[in-house]
């Protein structure tokens, strides 16, 4: 029988309430629950907690928490051509598991259960999703200066064999971006997908030069690229997006496809800010991502959360982007994309959620929760984690930290030293 | 005798060390330390601790915590006068004690131990600052719409009379605004700072209707309004500077003002942001400040300090405001035109620091200790907070937390409810 649990006291619109989550389902949320409910239920004394929906992290690249702060202060080509990729040729399998590990842990102390990864030995990133409990869209990424032929056959022959799909976790077709896989291979990569199934997610329109190479060597936007090639639909998304004209929001909103913004890693890396009030307007589906732990430096959605909303006004109107809209954008508009039925405190929907502590400072006075948890509050108000109807976090211990935490730093050393 | 305290094992400047601190002032922080100077000494063992100054956030309006979340998603004239200037003419001396509580529970628990307050029964905030243990710069503030003549002639005797201040307190003449203080009285006011010895804070060219009226009024940009009257010098600093011009900014740096920029509260209600890269390259004295709990809404100076260095790499490029600069910022660029000696660690400094959990998961790994804190940390990574020479907060407990979020619940339950 399903395990039943019951969050008993819970703040939830506006009132407190018991909710009834039954295996890795929300069964009562609103409804009143009966006295059968609660039998056999393990019962989780809510009084000073409220519940919100967990995050959904819909770009990151997971591993390179092994790479935090190795390199800051410096612009996105130098930066990657100097500093990371030559650090990243280094990165072992074994260094890729214990990246995973640091950062699925940072995320789940920071709320997040769900993470779209786009990195390199997917199958040990894959592992630590399913040991530690939370859920992931992993990339079969394509890169051709950085891939042999072999490699790149050896990605497609994983994608046809549907390698390590399961409850929580989902294969991406993820080329890297137009300037990595050329207009031949893209197409192929859309056919792949089709054919298959799959979602495809890549880098689209970050930076100036991206733009300007696309337009010389393409005659079009990257957008437009993408249109041209028949990739633009529902099952398209996309990190970034800081670059599109009008024409790109328009394009891209009638396609269907979900624009993936990472404000804090664009301003850090000079490459500039999504225009979130326009894309808003123009009715583009948008979601939020924190990217690398490299150039954020952290995965922390709530903070991301806050920086759309504070830079959506600034772009807009004050009343642009309100506080539960942009809860929307790091919580249910990136699980839909993926076609997971979560992101909401709502019956029918995956039991995955936060307790936040209503005893943490900045959630005092309380006039309106969705203003205090977007506005005022940061991770540390979150005492719980809830993905798939078990708890991957409870009082703010999460099993194993501080092995993950020494292997890190044992692993940090070794790649310095190397 | 002075009390002596070992902050032993504690990380800084690349390296463990023993630091001294004997009363309120580091004593000893790079130079060995003899066997001596641990005789009679409490010990803290800081193995995973590493040391940071404490934050000094140059622009607050700590009481209006009460009203965080009562009005967001709006513009600054429609959020002021229909929301908080008739929610604040209700506030009693007793709210403003119960305000001023959160406010700096709220700032303690995010590392803060100095702020500049702008607001009214000023009293009641000075005897809050003095109990629990942390600095202020507490404005006498002047507006002549919401102040009756007796009120401003009293605020001028309490000037004279210099009450209230402290080791850890002083006074501030504070004119609220341009457009709520004229010119008759600013000159006056400027005359009295310097006669008794008093800084002089306001608010400045925070939105562009109030460029634009102050152009129509007295036919100059504000800076000009407050140079024309001869009060633009080294104890001059004004919040916002949202939209100085080019010529603002020679003006404004070579007067020796400085100049407290508040990004998340100008974004938050769409007045604009500061342009920090311009600023810094026009050799401006700048500082950081939080705004008040209603317009940002928390008073998180980690988070401001992010916020400015993501935003000058934004306007400027992926090189301008490394983190240590940032930093200094949030720490000693305000004290220092305080004249207060500190916001750095260092010999002769007041003992002013924060103690990082070296073992919180954003601390991890540690290539660049400046990198983590600013960009990758938040507040939850503070495991104790010390002021003058004494810890505010040890292991995140600060003493009367569970009395101040009560008394702060009913305060904003009766001014609902008024």
């Amino acid at each position: 029988m399903d395990k039943k649990i019951v969050l008993k006291n819970v703040f939830f619109d506006g009132a407190k309430r018991d909710i009834l989550i039954v295996g890795n389902l929300f069964e009562k949320v609103t409804r009143p629950l009966e006295l059968a409910d609660y039998e056999g239920a393990e019962i989780v004394d809510c009084s000073h907690f409220a519940i919100m929906p967990a995050f959904y992290n819909g770009h990151t690249h997971a591993a390179m928490s092994l790479l935090r702060g190795f390199a800051d202060d410096m612009e996105l080509g130098k930066w990657l051509n100097e500093y990371i990729w030559p650090t990243e040729a280094k990165l072992t399998p074994d260094d890729i598991a214990v990246g995973s590990h640091l950062a699925v842990l940072e995320m789940i102390k920071s709320g997040t259960v769900f993470f779209t990864d786009m990195y390199w030995h997917r199958e040990q990133t894959m592992r630590v999703v399913e040991e530690m409990g939370i859920r992931a869209a992993i990339g079969v990424t394509f890169a051709e200066p950085l891939m042999s032929p072999e490699a790149w056959a050896a990605n497609v022959d994983f994608l046809k064999n549907h390698t390590g799909e399961s409850e929580r976790v989902q294969l991406v077709v993820m080329p890297h971006a137009i300037y990595t896989v050329g207009e031949e291979k893209t197409a192929e990569l859309i056919e792949l997908a089709h054919a298959e199934n799959y979602k495809i997610h890549t880098h689209l329109s970050e930076t100036m030069t991206e733009i300007k190479n696309c337009m010389e060597q393409f005659g079009c936007t990257p957008v437009e690229f993408w249109k041209r090639l028949g990739g633009l639909n529902s099952n398209f998304s996309a990190a970034h997006c800081t670059h599109f004209t009008a024409s790109d929001r328009k394009i891209f909103a009638e396609s269907g496809a979900t624009a993936i913004l990472n404000p804090c890693s664009n301003m850090k890396l000079n490459s500039g800010i999504p225009q979130v009030a326009e894309m808003l307007k123009d009715g583009m589906k948008l979601g939020l991502g924190t990217d690398g732990d490299s150039s954020n430096n952290n995965l922390d959605m709530q903070e991301e959360m806050k920086t759309i909303a504070l830079l959506a006004k600034y772009l807009g109107t004050a009343e642009t982007l309100p506080a539960e809209e942009a809860l929307k954008m790091a919580t249910c508009n990136v699980a839909q994309f993926f076609g997971i039925n979560a992101g909401r405190i709502a019956e029918g929907c995956l039991a995955d959620c936060l307790l936040i502590d209503l005893n943490n400072e900045r959630m005092v006075p309380c006039y309106n929760i969705y203003s205090n948890w977007v506005y005022s509050a940061n991770s540390s108000a979150i005492d719980s984690v809830m993905c798939n109807g078990k708890f991957v976090m409870r009082g703010r211990h999460v099993d194993g930290e501080e092995e993950i935490l020494r292997d890190a730093r044992e692993c940090a050393a070794r790649l310095v030293a190397k």
